[in-house]
């Protein structure tokens, strides 16, 4: 092997910059002696140059895009995030210039994975992407290498560890989700503007990027279905603990028949589930592969020194030259797949009732449900309070929701029901 | 990427030869796609051709040394076991012409691996052996590769299916151990001569290769301490449920102060535990690394087609070119680690006496467990029957194996005291 350092340009020394700053300075020798030649960091690009990072002698440059097009370096690790933007004009400078990329960006790689992948291609860039999904959890090499001889049929995973610790804090604590919202924003756990973790958008990016890999079709970002937790209630997450569920948000993307499937929504699964004990920060990833049967990968979902540990297994794949294409194959081999229609997916469902407490109304649900075809499992409702609003809860088994949607439709209009709330049960 | 067919020859046509065979066989254009080159099976070589193969017009060897000195392949995948014999020597054949080997093998690379990785370095080959570990679960590239930017101290897991099926169904039937080991030998879970599963060889032998690869130093498997699992009574299993512990065969290499210690036992651990919820036929690694924090891999740990998925992982790298030293850096980069003094390990413990129920006993008991600081956690003893045998169960805090094992032996030696079990509690 080469002597030669593989040079390293980081732009971006927010969290995930810092900590990798921070791993290629106090592993400096191990990860010399692990891939043959040092890690070399030879500039840093960032607003404002941190104190607290161990940066003596490094090139400094306030402009990311300045450092990405004159600056000599073999391996732009990009950490400034955003989809578009400063990130993604430095990333496409790098690939141009026919360096490698290194990125934790999510959100990037899903809305211009395909572009970036083809100009790598033109270019023979290579880029790395460990980071974007599963904090440090090795999970697209996995998929890509480690799974490769499988047909891959589901890949599923708590993928957002803001939702986690949310839905984690709300069943531990008993405490709505706002409130617990609140506590994570003032903690710094949950951004200011929550809406891409808590509405599924981040999940629905990561899902994106898997569904591609496992399948090997070009990423589709608007296939994914998405739901988020927001109205997940502390009452739903009783009955889950009741019925012997969890609540969890899952991104879910599946292939059967030739036909995919990619949907974030906020699933119940039952203790025995693979996902159920995943708790707080961490993310963990299900696949099912024809051959391997089921495996599951957890680890931490986010954070400086978990993310900096996935950047730094790309670079160490640069710095041994394993080398390959963005998504296992070439862009131009990568085939869309016609997404299956949500009508048809079949699933076992529960459903939360505000009704009024008067005769006749169960009649009315039950009608409902046998009018659709729709079998019921059980039905709860815990005390009675004639003429005041109670909850009723019932649990479904599993049918296609088409019918589920019909059958909801119709209860929903029933005078006596004011609010209803319907979250599917997962199984594997 | 060439299109040259990647030309590999199977010596074994056993469970795991037979499941890549047939993963070959069924998955031949989705490996092709993902390879960007045919992955082509030209010889195989076993003491009875199989009927029930995919085998038509590929060239038989009834003598697998015939087929490894004279064929013309570009791989040969070693499916054969044992850790000597025609195994060890087809391996050494293929090497030393310079032709790169995939192997399931544990016993031989624990015991021969680092002469092999030598061999193989002498004339430019690869060594893929994935599958030596874990069945289908990635562990061997995650830990080389996915988890490279680590310094790690801990990996620890449940590392063979018959040891976890049979403790899984002591448990879950009630039943002891020589009964349940008489029906996995029934039902071909489990070996004519159980000896290599159940007295923890086989851990031993992944244990030393996933230590290996986790700290970088040469494989040591006569530096395995080696506990199985004969000892473990249907008593001890229901006193762990009661408190609220499961009793599981670990694997544990951890490296503190520059010192390593690997042991296979079984231990109880706590129900919150990683690995308590592994059960049956899986297998699971956790891994600590000083950045990525706490990971675990969960999978089929051997079967047919979870195995197959592991072999074909080594020969789609092989396909694309990604190779690298066996062990991550080239042998003579392996340094020798010190190992630590098992009598300084710290942990607590649980016992479990027969006594003779009669005054004054657990006074001697506790005056033991005093003069040897072992700060006891809480003592059991359910019903009175005096003068009878009765068991009784302790656990106690955290303390080194020295102290623990000298008051284990004055307790033994008390008059009252007929029998005494030991068992480790394991905490991360």
């Amino acid at each position: 092997m080469s002597r030669t350092p593989l040079k390293i340009a980081v732009a971006g020394l927010g969290t995930v910059g810092g900590g990798t700053v921070q791993l290629l300075h106090d592993h400096a020798p191990l990860l010399a002696a692990r891939a043959g030649r040092p890690l070399s960091l030879v500039a840093v690009a960032a607003l404002v140059k941190p104190d607290a990072l161990p940066l003596d002698g490094v090139p400094f440059f306030a402009d990311a895009r300045v450092m990405a097009r004159d600056c000599d370096y073999d391996v732009l690790v990009e950490l400034i995030g955003g989809a578009d933007g400063i990130a993604l004009e430095v990333v496409k400078t790098a690939l141009g210039r026919g360096r490698d990329v290194v990125t934790a960006n999510k959100a990037m790689i899903a809305h211009h994975g395909m572009d970036l992948a083809r100009l790598a291609e033109s270019t023979g860039a290579n880029m790395g992407f460990e980071a974007s999904v599963g904090g440090g959890i090795p999970i697209i090499k996995s998929l890509r290498e480690g799974l490769a001889g499988n047909g891959v049929t589901t890949v599923m995973g708590i993928l957002n560890g803001t939702c986690n610790y949310i839905l984690t804090t709300m069943r531990d604590q008993g405490r709505d989700f706002a409130d617990v919202l609140a506590e994570a924003q003032a903690l710094g756990y949950a951004e200011a503007d929550p809406s891409f973790d808590i509405d599924g958008i981040d999940t629905a990016h990561k899902l994106a990027i898997l569904a591609s890999l496992a399948f090997a079709m070009p990423i589709n970002l608007d296939g994914v279905a998405c739901e988020g937790i927001r109205h997940v209630s502390a009452l739903d997450i009783r009955y889950a603990d009741e019925l012997g569920y969890r609540i969890k948000l899952l991104g879910v993307a599946s292939l059967a028949e030739g036909k995919v499937e990619t949907r974030v929504y906020p699933a119940m699964v039952p203790l025995s589930f693979p996902l159920a004990h995943v708790s707080g920060p961490f993310n963990a990833i299900v696949t099912e592969g024809d051959f391997v049967g089921r495996t599951v990968l957890e680890g931490r979902g986010a954070g400086a020194r978990p993310t900096a540990s996935a950047v730094v297994a790309d670079l160490m794949d640069l710095a041994c030259g394993r080398k390959m294409p963005m998504f296992g194959v070439a862009v131009d081999r990568l085939r869309p797949l016609p997404e299956s229609s949500s009508e048809a997916h079949r699933s076992a469902y529960y459903i939360r009732l505000m009704v009024k407490d008067q005769p006749g109304v169960f009649a009315d649900i039950a009608a409902a449900l046998r009018d659709e075809k729709v079998s019921m499992e059980q039905i709860i409702q815990r005390g009675r309070a004639p003429e005041e609003t109670v909850p009723v809860v019932m649990t479904v088994h599993e049918t296609d929701e088409a019918s589920m949607l019909k059958a909801v439709d119709r209860i929903r209009k029933l005078p006596a029901v004011t609010d209803l709330r319907l979250i599917r049960i997962e199984s594997l």
